[in-house]
Parts: C-alpha cells; structure tokens; sequence
C-alpha cells in the first residue's frame, strides 16, 4: 500500500519528536524537489492559530515548496509568541531544505492555549529532512493523528492529453471539528501543472463540496487547514483556465479525492456508528438548502436518533422548523434512502416506519428531505451521536 | 405541599385518559371561576402544533378561562384532522364547564405525527371536570411530565397596594427541548388584575430571560407553549401600565417565577449533572452576546468537557470563534464563577486551571466570557452533556 502514496518529485518523512510521548510520531515533513503552485482553504473561525495565520501570509504569492506540521500542540490562542514559533519552525525546515522560508508552509493540530517550544523542532529538523523519502507519506498521514482511530489517505490518478497525473491526499480529522485536539487538516500533493489562481479557485469548489459538507459535532477548529502543492512535474500543458477540458477532468479527480478524504474524516467521527447523507431538496436557494441540511445534520437529538436506530422523523422535521428557512410544513416530503416516511407533511404510517426502521440498521444511509419551496439542493455528510462520543470527549485531557 | 399550591379563583384537575397507559395522569384542565386576561408565548418554529396555531387564534382576545393539556401525543404535524382535533378538545371542555369554546387554550406534548382520538376526551372530560378542585395543580404539573424525572411548580406572593397577589406556575420539560416527547410547556395563573397587552408584554419579556434562556441540546419543539391567566380576584386596582409601580413589582415576582421554572427544567435536563450559567459581557450588541452565549452553552465539546470536569478553556474560545459575532480573540477574558483562566486571549497556567478544575466540580457554576468589544452583556442557563443523555435519547422510543 505505502508503495502507491508517491508522486513524482514530492517526498515526505515523520519523526518521533516528544511533543505527544516518546513513542508516537508527531512532526511531519513534506517536501516537493521543485517550488510547487499552492493553494490553501482555512478554518473560517475569528479565533485562527498561528499557522493558520502564517499560512495565509506566505500563500499570498501562491507558491509553496514544503509543509511542516505537528501534532500535539495546536499553537492556538497563544499570541505573538506563537506566530513566532510558527515563523521560527518553517526557518528552520527552510534552513535544512536550503529553500527560503516563505514556501514553508506550517500546520498544527493538539490542545489550545500551550506554547510549543522551537527546541522541539531545532532538536528533530535535520533527521526529519535526512529520512525525506517518495514513500514516506503513510508515515505523515500516522503523525497527523490525534483521536483519530485511522490514516486518512487517498489517491487518484487522471490523464491529461496522454500525461499521466497524480493526485495524493492526506487527512486527519475525527471529531469534526474537535477544537481542543482533532483539527481538520488536509494535505494535497500533485503533479500536475496548475496555475497557482486557477489552483486555489478549484479548491475552494472542491472544499465546500467535502470538507466544508461533512460535520460531526458542529465545531469548528481554530486550526482547520487544506493545502494544495502542485509541482508540475507531470510536464502536462498548465491548466491557466477554469473552464478548460483539462481544468474539468483535474478537478473531477481532486473533488474525488476530497470528498473520500472527508467521508473517511465522518466515518472515524468520535464515537461513529453510522455514515449519513442529509440531501435537502427543492429549497428557495442553495444556502437555505445548505442551512436545513445542516441543522438536521447537528441536531443532537436526529444524530441520537440513528444511534438508536429509530426511524422518528418528528425529530428531523422540529429541526426543519427551527432551522430559519422559508418553507410551508405541509408539504415537506422525508425518505430514508428509497422508504418515503413523510409525505406533505403527514406521517405514512407503521408499515413504512418498519420499513425506515430497517434502513436505519444499516452503517450507511441517506436522509432525503423535500421541501418543494424551491430549485436549490445541497448535500451535508454526517455520523450519529453516540455513547462513546461522550465518553471520548469527557475524559479527552484527563 | 400541595396546599400552597392554590391561587384564588382557580381550580385545577387532572386523570388517567389511558393515552400513556393505564397508570399515567395524561390529560389535566386548569380553570379560572371566572373570564381571566391571558396571554400566550409561543415555539418560534415554522412547523407549529395544532395546538399552539389555535391558542394562538383564540388569544387574540386575551381572554382565557381555561386550559386543557395532555402529555403522549403532541398533535404535531397531523394536518387538517389535529386542527379538528385540538378545536373538538376545547369545545367538549366548554361543553362540561359551561363557558364558550374560543375561552378553552389546548396544550399538548408527546410523540409527532400521531393522530389523538376525541373518544378519549370525551370520556375523560366528565371526571376531569367533575374534580376539579384549587389544590389540583400538583396533579396537572405531574399529568404534563413526560422524561421529566420531578414535576416543576413555583410560586410567588407579593403585594400591590395592600393585596396580596398570589402567581403560581407549572412546567414540564427536560430535553430543552426534545421535539419529540419533551416540548416545554408552562401554565402559570395568578389573581391579579392585569390589562391583557400589558399582561402578554409582562410574559414576553419574562420568557425572553427564563425559558427562552435555557437550552439543554439547542433543539425547538414544534408545541412550545406558555400561558398567563390573570384573573383578578385579587382585588387590586388593575395593571394597565408597564411603567407603573405595581407593573414593576408584579413583574418582579413574574421574572422570578418564570426563572425559577425554567431552572428546574434545566437541573432536570436530559442526563444532566450540572447547571451551568454562561454570561457574556463586552459584546457589541445584546444580539451578539446572546449568539456567543448560546453558541459556548450548546457546544457539545463545551458540554462534554464539563461532564468530564475538565477546564477546557480552548473549546469555550474556538467556539466563540465560530459564533459569527465580531471581538477580538485577543482581548477575550474567560473565569469560571471567579476564577480567572484566559486574559487578553492567553491561558493563565496550570495554578489556575487547577483551580478552575475545583470549581468545575461543584453541581453549579458560570463561565463567564468578556469579549471587551461593547458595552452589551447576556446571559444562557445549561447543563452539561453526558452518557446519560444519549442513552435516553436513543432508546426513547424502543
């Protein structure tokens, strides 16, 4: 498996450093041989940490050639002297790579409000950069974790006029989004040849159709962070429009790739048992869509709901009521995957709850909810709540 | 117990109808001996019960007599036929009391999408009628319990101009508020002399600090309802100004009551542990401080981590970061009652947060948040979230 998470000119490695214990691997490098066009989607909270914040600075000019990041410590809520610290680790992988340091890019997932120390990362920077391989990536993918039960990996591969593309994803995520430990990062590499504007539209798309729609807890992270790095090395013509062919077919395999990434993120949810698709249909605009969707997708009560199995729609269409959307209640329709519960607005009775109720037994199903006020429809990924997510939450720090 | 339970002028009863079994009050009627001014507040959710749309019709007036409630079933999202439903319930306790229909509010909690049957008010409405007595209130505040673990009553005396005014309340409610069988429902009946639109202006502005303060999972019931009769057997010359010295001090004890119910409903939160009271100051507007205040109080990391008695302070500020309000993370003090954790955005250290954690053990306590970005404030009653609380949830209905 590790043989397959390469592409051509990056390569990646990750060190044991002691930020986490002795014996877990928690600063991660990665590395393309030659500047790579970049792009980036970040956490949209008032409270971003200092990578966060450094990220957004050195991704100004859309180039980046490396990623540090570590897991353990969030360097959030730690003021001035963690943008230093921040600025400090990407000079010291700079240093050891012999690239400036503006195409460090940094990324930091653990608790708020600790300081990391840069001797942590002066201590363990130069075996990092010496152990940089092309198969090193499984290895990132370890170091990013945090309450993550699994590596978040994925890969696609497309071609572009007769070049072979590789696209290579990294993610690690569980509550979705855990601020105090289990931020939202993503990785990106590719070897395609993109032009840095077109690269950051295309993930933003790609973002708001994965990431940004899955959501285990209603939290948002004060370090959520995606990076893209596309180096060129394919040796494709760049891809300089949007709306080109071979702009349609990269960002078919990049919003793949995503959107595995963030379902494999709502699978290992704290305490998942079950995968849920919320697909709001026939609202007066995407965003009302978006915004029904996802108040059904955290009600605490919907998500306890299909831990129990219980096919209660009466919970799904209360948080319909108190979602603040434009709808008439007599004429909403819910299935679950193809078993109509609820058509305007009224129950169907036993026999199709028995029917739902068997729906709801398996790990994966969908919650289509009509609500015939409108054209717009949006889609949002979540888990049930559960037992075990209490548990994992409450006796997190102790 | 039961015989302070009594407000003059009012009767109260309540039965076994056979909707929750055999061994359960399920149904109850409050009755004022003569027309009282009412007032009504109300779920703000689009999808409303059958019986709030009729109270809310039948208090145009601000006349009420009496009140009719049953717990197992909510005549929530029953069509045309729960409409016929709840204006047949009040017609038949009408028919029994001897006074017009539209004088008859209905109020109902249970399961959504089920039909009642009028059979089983019209065998219940003879007993219930026929026993009603002024030391029944104990009876109804137990017929309206659904997961409720305690009945919830209060009461107030005070005096206006030498009367002595008697407010007694009821309520029902534990998931704050589990649409499916835990609306919040209160009925609260005093003898004053009140004018109706100064009475209803007197319990929206109660229920905006009470009720609609507390939120134990962020969950909107579609039958949320309070009731106000005043019926003025008091004597009092009647309030018909809310800025005269009587409207204050009746308002006082109005606040008080409806806040002291609403705490109940709090402590009884589905699973709870502890009450929590997240304050807000510095905000730039009442709006924002309400959105931070909610936002921290229905977090379910927040929750969890005060289950686990864990001073989290980075899931209380990576909240605020995502509550769409406008402060600087910067400036953020955070205390736990008065123990000090974050000034200006940065952890006090470990002295303090073992301390915080003392204070996190005690049944009640607040967090208290400046944002230092205005001169507003607000304030959010909670409990925490813990195992139990998903467990009852899940298995509710099975």
């Amino acid at each position: 498996m590790n043989k397959t998470l390469t592409v051509p000119g990056f390569k990646a490695a990750a060190v044991k450093a002691g930020i986490r214990g002795k014996d877990r691997l928690d600063v991660a490098l990665i590395y393309s041989e030659t500047p790579a066009a970049a792009a980036g989607v970040f956490t949209t909270s008032k409270v971003k940490a200092a990578p966060v914040l450094l990220d957004m600075e050195y991704l100004r000019d859309g180039r980046a050639q490396a990623i540090i990041v570590n897991s353990g410590i969030a360097n959030a809520c730690t003021g001035q002297a963690g943008m230093e610290l921040a600025r400090g680790t990407a000079r010291l992988a700079a240093g050891q790579l012999g690239i400036a340091g503006e195409l460090v890019l940094v990324a930091s997932t653990g608790v708020i409000g600790q300081q990391l120390d840069l001797a942590i990362f002066e201590n363990c920077m130069a075996p990092l950069a010496g152990s940089l391989r092309q198969d090193g990536f499984a290895d990132v993918a370890r170091a990013m974790m945090t309450t993550d039960t699994v590596p978040k990996t994925a890969r696609r591969v497309v071609e572009l006029a007769g070049k072979k593309i590789t696209l290579l994803g990294l993610a690690k995520g569980s509550g979705m989004i855990m601020p105090n430990m289990a931020t939202m990062l993503s990785f990106i590499v590719t070897d395609a040849a993109v032009q840095h504007e077109v690269l950051q539209e295309m993930l933003r798309q790609s973002v708001a159709h994965s990431f940004n729609a899955v959501t285990v807890d209603g939290d948002t992270s004060t370090n959520d962070t995606v990076l893209l790095l596309a180096n060129g090395q394919a040796g494709n013509a760049a891809i300089e429009r949007l709306d080109s062919a071979d702009a349609a077919c990269f960002r078919q395999a990049l919003d793949e790739l995503c959107l595995d990434l963030a379902l494999q993120i709502v699978k290992d949810g704290e305490g998942a048992t079950k995968l849920i698709t919320v697909q709001v249909k026939g609202a007066a605009s995407v965003a009302e869509a978006d915004q029904a969707a996802r108040t059904v997708a955290n009600s605490s009560l919907v998500k306890t709901a299909f831990f129990g199995e219980d096919a209660n729609w009466g919970r799904i269409i209360a948080a319909l009521g108190r979602a603040g959307i434009d709808f008439d209640p007599d004429l909403v329709d819910i299935s679950f995957d193809e078993v109509l519960m609820v058509r305007d607005g009224l129950g169907l009775g036993a026999e199709q709850e028995k029917l739902a109720t068997r729906i709801l037994k398996q790990q994966a199903f969908a919650v289509v909810i009509d609500l015939k006020a409108g054209p717009a429809e949006a889609t949002v990924y979540t888990c049930d709540l559960s037992v075990d997510y209490i548990r994992i939450n409450a006796d997190y720090r102790s």
